[in-house]
C-alpha cells in the first residue's frame, strides 16, 4: 500500500518535469547553470549525485530574497519603535539614534555599518519578551508599505528567488535563509513570504535570559548581541552551529556573504555559489556599494553572477499576482 | 492524482493504528499520559489540536536518550583524547585534568560539574577543526564498549525512547534533542543512533573560527565556549535561538532539563513533560542525584514521571535487536 503511494507520487512528481520550474528567469546561462546543478545533484546515476540529507542550501535575505533598498526593512521597524519611545520621552529627542529617528533622518542608519544597526536594533527592544517582540514585528509588516512600490515588503521579494525554493524543496534540498539582519525578526514572516520555516532561518540575534513572569516562561531580550553577529566570517560559523553540515549551494548579494559563499565547498562534491547583481534600476535598484569584493572574487573563482537585468524576466512577487 | 496519493496515505496511516507504537513500554499509566496525548493533539476536531508546524518536542541525550552512567560517554572520549596528549608530551602527566586522565581517575571527572567539564572538552580539542573532531568521534564511538553491558554506546539506547521519537515523528512531530553535551559530538551518532538529523541537535558548543587553509574553508575549535552553555536556563534559550518555537513536548532526566520542561508550555495549548527516573539497578542503574529538585517540582505541577523499573518492558536498543 505504502509502495503504491509512492508509485503515484513518483508518478505526479514525473510528470511534473515538462514544466518549467523557473518560469520568472530568462533563458540565461545562470538558469542553466541552476538546473544543471540540481539534475546533477539529484541523479543517481550523476558523478555528481548528493544524497538528500547533504543538500543543503543557504541564502542571505537583505538583496538577496527581498529588496533592501532604500532602507532596510528592519531598519524602518526599529524607527518606527525608537520615534514611539522618543514620543513617550521627549528628552530622547535629543540624542542618537532617537533624534535620526525623530526626524526620520534615514540617511543617519544608512552610513551606520552592520553591527552598529544591530546594536540600535538591541537598544530599541531590550527588556521585551521575545514573544511581544515578534508580535511588534508581524505588525509593523502587516502594515508597513515600500516607499517606492507601495506594497508590503513581504511582496517586495523577489520572484525568482520564490520559484529557486521552491524548485530546490522540490528536490529534497533543506533550504535555509542565513541574515545578517534579525533573527527573531525574519522568523515572524519567512514561513508565509518564502515557504521556509522559522527553524530553518539563521541570525543575527539578541542574547536571550529565561524568565518565569507569574508562572509563565519568558524569554527577555537583553542588550547583547549572540556572537558571531551573523555577518561576513560569522555566516559560516552560524551554519556550523545551526545545521552541522555545509551547504553545496549558496546564494548572496555582497561582500557580508563572501565567507558563505567560500563555506559552500566541499573537496569530492559539486558545489554552486549565485551572487546576485544589482544591476537593474529601472525595475529595482542599481548599485555594487557594499558588493565590490564579492563581485572580484566571484568573478575569479567562476561563481555564478545572476544579473536582475539580464537574468530576472519578473523581478517581484507582486508582479508576478497581478 | 496528488489527492489520491494522499487518500492511500491517509489509508496506510488508518490501517496502523491497530499497531501499538510503544512496543517496548509497560500497560502503564504513563504510556497512556503519552498515547492520549498524542491522539489528542493530532485530532483535528478535538479542542488539544495542535497544527503540524507547531509540534515541537525537545530530548535531553545523556540519561534520557542513552545510558550516563558510570560515566559520560563524552568524558570517556574526552579521556582518550587527554590520554593521547599525554602520551606525546610527558610534563603533561603532572597537571590536571591530564593526570587523571593517565590515571584513569574517573571519579576526579564524576565530581566536576558540567562546565568544568566542558572547559576540559575545549582544552583537549583545541586548535581542531570541526571536521577532524567529528571523524575522531566516529572513530571513538565506533570502537568503544559501554564498560557493563559490553555494547557500543549508540546501542546502550533506551529502546523505549526510540519508539516515542519514531511514534511522534508518524505523527508530523519535528523532534530535537537539546543535551548539556557536546553538539559537534551528539551529531555525529543522532541519524544512526535514534533517526534524528544533526540540525535537529542542539547542545553545548565551542566557540568556531572560519578560516581558509589552501583554499579550503575551515572552521577550527576554539578555547570557550558558545554561550549559554547548553544546560539549566541556557537550554529553553538555546532551543529559541534554534528553532524559534516553544516545544510541547519535552522529556528530561534531571534538574538540568528542569527549564526545558517548564518552558515546553503555552498558553491554550497542551503540553506533555515527561521526566525519566532512574530506579532501575538490576537493568540500569538507580540514582537521584542531580535529579531531586526536577521530581520535586515535576510531582508538584504533575507532570509525568517515567519510572524505568515500571514503565520500561524492554531497557535498550540492544536487547530488542537480540
Amino acid at each position: 500500500m505504502k509502495k503504491l503511494a509512492l508509485i503515484l507520487t513518483m508518478i505526479v512528481f514525473q510528470g511534473c518535469t515538462s514544466v518549467d520550474p523557473l518560469p520568472s528567469w530568462n533563458d540565461t546561462a545562470a538558469k542553466h547553470t541552476i538546473l544543471d546543478f540540481v539534475h546533477a545533484v539529484t541523479d543517481p546515476a550523476s558523478t555528481s549525485y548528493v544524497a538528500p540529507d547533504q543538500r543543503i542550501a543557504t541564502f542571505d535575505n537583505d538583496g538577496t530574497l527581498w529588496c533592501e533598498k532604500p532602507n532596510y526593512p528592519q531598519v524602518v521597524f526599529v524607527v518606527a519603535r525608537l520615534r514611539a519611545l522618543a514620543q513617550e520621552t521627549l528628552d530622547l529627542r535629543a540624542e542618537q539614534p532617537y533624534k535620526a529617528a525623530w526626524d526620520k533622518d534615514y540617511a543617519y542608519f544608512r552610513n551606520l555599518n552592520t553591527r552598529a544597526l544591530l546594536t540600535i536594533v538591541l537598544q530599541a527592544h531590550t527588556g521585551m519578551s521575545q514573544d511581544e517582540f515578534s508580535e511588534q514585528a508581524r505588525a509593523f509588516l502587516g502594515t508597513a508599505r515600500h516607499p517606492r512600490f507601495g506594497k508590503p515588503y513581504t511582496q517586495t521579494v523577489y520572484q525568482p528567488m520564490l520559484e529557486l525554493i521552491e524548485y530546490l524543496s522540490a528536490n529534497e534540498f533543506k533550504v535555509y535563509i542565513c541574515t545578517a539582519g534579525g533573527m527573531g525578526f525574519v522568523r515572524t514572516f519567512s514561513q508565509q513570504a518564502y515557504g521556509i520555516p522559522p527553524e530553518n532561518v539563521i541570525g543575527s540575534s539578541a542574547e536571550l535570559e529565561f524568565q518565569m513572569h507569574h508562572g509563565q516562561p519568558v524569554l527577555i531580550r537583553k542588550p547583547a548581541l549572540v556572537e558571531p553577529m551573523n555577518n561576513r566570517e560569522g555566516k559560516p560559523v552560524n551554519i556550523r552551529l545551526h545545521i552541522g553540515r555545509r551547504p553545496i549551494l549558496a546564494v548572496g548579494n555582497s561582500t557580508g556573504d563572501l565567507a558563505m559563499l567560500q563555506f559552500a565547498k566541499s573537496p569530492h562534491r559539486p558545489s554552486l555559489r549565485l551572487l546576485l547583481h544589482h544591476d537593474d534600476d529601472k525595475r529595482e535598484y542599481a548599485y555594487d556599494q557594499g558588493a565590490r569584493k564579492a563581485q572580484q572574487v566571484a568573478k575569479e573563482r567562476g561563481w555564478t553572477i545572476v544579473s536582475m537585468k539580464e537574468d530576472f524576466k519578473t523581478v517581484f512577487a507582486f508582479e508576478a499576482r497581478e
